[in-house]
Formats: structure tokens, sequence, C-alpha cells
């Protein structure tokens, strides 16, 4: 399994990936699933995997290859002339990945070798977008009313998020949620693990601002979690106290 | 879809499950999905379910029905010794259930027509006890180290769960903390809908000490989920910073 979330904000793009892939419990392993291509000054795009690793490896690499070469014609990331493009070539590359896998063991329309992408970035002279590509090569935007997307083990993070997020946050109160939002993750799901990739995209600036890889020793990450704990119980104790005889009756 | 959650308490057993049943988002109804059955003074056994409608209707009314016939010999529920036994016969039936739809419809092995069943309740002379039943019949027993069970939509509402669960807690208590856990559903989740049923089943008191069916117009629901989103955003704010400066470094 695998965690990653990405939030749009007003000053920019916040995002969080965890490193764990396993196939099976008893064969796990650390992997990067977020990766920055940027061009200082011109262009900075972040792309975030889930699903199956041999399927998202293959798209990266490809990527990865393709911006090497110089005047490449099929030059996805580097070549694009917005965002919109980013998310289309991207996505006609996945979804070929994942048609190529599948037909070469006869499961044509099953899930097997699936995979899908959390795309952020920004090309000079044009806003910061948000994407989520689905393994079928089609996606989706962020906008004012869905302004993050998750992808993977999305449920057990997710209602902090709906109501710690904020479009106005600053970038260092959204890392803090994406690690509370990752630790109630990390509690439940032994599938994602620490080490967590956390990078954070200001508006305007095309190089990533911030990078940090948090490990599990890491002492704001116990902290946040250790405090969280406390904190929650806390407010849950502070809540109204339930009475089994009914003021209303 | 589906929520229902059993705490096992020092006092007893706390359960609560929603009321909604959809087929697809076009199609949505209320329904009960718990059931008390007690012989006050000597047993009381309450069932929660989860899965295809169908199923654990017709489960439910083959409990039923055998439990009105007098000296009915496979009289699930009032004819068992232990909660062991309850447990067991529910799980074959259950069992038979999935598999005569399964094989009427050619769909032998396939998860159709599946359901889950959680039981709680207490036989004079015994513990109270929970357990967990599979599609398939078998089942597992909450313990210490696993107090309580979650059926259908269990992910957004277990981490508050995990975090404010205490076997020593006071009823009351526990019935705020499965408010909190489904408000966190209700939330993210459209397929799990009020109103909620809730019951309290108190150590050696062979009788429901406590029901409460909460629908949405509920004050102490509205007062609990507006409440809840105040002091989850002002724990949120009491963590500590964070700061793009790391100080181990």
């Amino acid at each position: 399994m695998t965690y990653c979330c990405g939030l749009m904000l007003e000053k920019g793009l916040v995002l969080m990936s965890d490193t764990r892939t396993n196939s099976g419990v008893d064969n796990i392993s650390v992997f990067r699933k977020m990766f920055n291509f940027s061009v200082p000054g011109e262009r900075t795009i972040t792309l975030m995997t889930a699903g199956n690793l041999a399927t998202t490896q293959s798209v990266v690499s490809q990527l990865e290859e393709r911006s090497k070469i110089p005047d490449e014609r099929d030059n996805v990331l580097f070549g694009a002339d917005t965002m919109f493009q980013v998310a289309t070539r991207v996505g006609r590359l996945l979804r070929e990945t994942v048609a190529e896998r599948q037909k070469a063991n006869d499961r044509e329309g099953t899930r097997s070798f699936s995979a899908s992408i959390i795309i952020a970035g920004q090309i000079a002279g044009m806003e910061p977008r948000l994407f989520m590509v689905y393994p079928e090569g089609n996606f989706i935007e962020a906008s004012t009313e869905t302004p993050f997307f998750q992808i993977g083990e999305t449920k057990y993070g997710r209602p902090i998020l709906l109501r710690g997020y904020d479009r106005t946050m600053s970038f260092e109160d959204a890392v803090k949620l994406l690690l509370v939002s990752f630790d109630s993750t990390l509690a439940a799901n032994l599938s994602v693990g620490m080490p967590l990739d956390c990078m954070v995209l200001e508006k305007d600036n095309f190089e990533p601002l911030h990078e940090r890889r948090f490990d599990s020793n890491d002492t704001y990450v116990k902290a946040i979690s250790d405090e969280w704990n406390v904190a929650l119980r806390e407010a849950f104790m502070g809540l109204p106290d339930y009475s089994f005889y009914d003021p209303e009756d």
C-alpha cells in the first residue's frame, strides 16, 4: 500500500508521501514515491505515485529518460506548454504502461498492474496546479471546492484533512496537518510506513522551497504523534457529556 | 454501505449502527441493522449486520422465527448454552444463507451476497462476550488486546477509537466516543447515514440498559459534531509548530 497527499494552498502546493512498498506482509521495502523535475526559473513539477511498483517505476523512468535527451520530441515534463498538457501526457504514458503489462499477461480490463499519480506543479506565467491521474489515463484537477488529493490508503487520514485544511494556512501548518493525517494512517495500516517525504512548492518559485525526509527517529514527528494522542483525548473529554436521560423528552 | 461498531468495556457492551442501505447512490433506504433478543434475567443477545441486505434480513428473520417456536430444536439464540454456541450457530446460518444464494446464481466462491455480523451478549452465569462473524461462518472474539469490532465502512472512524477507547470508561463516554467515530464516518462516506441506533448492555443485567435512536435533528449529536469540529482544530493548532529549519541540523 501507499499513502500520498497533495494540498493546494493560496501560497502554493504541499506534498507528502510514505515510502513503504509491500508484496504481502512478509516482503516490505523502502522506495521513494515522490519525484521532482525542475527547470529553475521556468517550471517545477512533482509526481507522487501509488499502485503497482513496477508500473510506477517504469513511468517515472521513461519520464526521466525523455527529460534527459536534448530536443526530445516526447519530452513530457519539460516540453509541455501547460500543466494540463503535462497531466495529459503523463496520463497517456501511465495508461499505456498499465495496458501493455495487462495485455502481456492476458489480464486486460482488470486492475492488475494498476497505478495512480498525483501531479503538482507550476510553469512560469501560469498558476500552480494539482492533478490526480487515474490508471485509465484520464485525470481530475483540484479546485477551491476540492483542494486536496489523496492516493493509496486514503481513509484513515481523511477526517483530519476535512477539518484542518484551510487554503490560507501557512506552509508550516500544512506540513503539520499532513503529519497528523499520516500519523493516523501509520497507526492503522502497517503497509504505510516511515520514512515520509515532504516537499513544499511555493507559488512563482520554480524550485522546491523546502524538502525533507522524516525518518522514524525524527523528534518533530515523535512530538506530533505523542502530543496529538494527548490532545485528541483531551478534546474528546471536553465534549459535552452524554446522558441516558434525553433532556428533550 | 454500513457502519457498525461494538465496544467491550469492564462494565458491559456498547453498540452503535447506522441505518442506511444503498444499491447505488440513487437507491437509498433506511433499515434497522441492530437486533436484540432478550430473556429477562437469563440472557440478552444483540446482532449488528453489514453486507448484502437480503442476506442479513434472511438470517435475522430465520433467527426470529426459530426463537418464536416453542421447543424449537434449532433455536439458535435461546437454545444455545453459551455465547460461543450462539456465534457458532449464527455463523453456520450466515454461511448457509450466503452459499445458497451464490449457488443459485452460479457465483460460488465470490463475495456476492456476502455479509458479516457482530454478536454481543451475555448468558447468566457467564461473562459478556463480543464476536465478529465472517461470511464464511467462522468468527473471532474480542479480547483485552482487541476490545472492539467494526464492520462495514470501518476506516474513517477508526483513528479516534484507537486513541479514545479505554476499557474502564463509563457507558456515557463510550456512547460519546462512538458518536465521534460515526461523525467522522458520516462526514466522509455518503453511504453511511443517520439515524443511528445505540444500545448499552450492562454486565449481569439481562435486558438492554439503554436504547436510543439518534436522528439527524438530535441536539446532542449536533453539539458533538459542531464542538468536535472546533475542538479538533484547536487541538491541531496547539501542536508544536513546524519549522523549515531542522533544529537537529
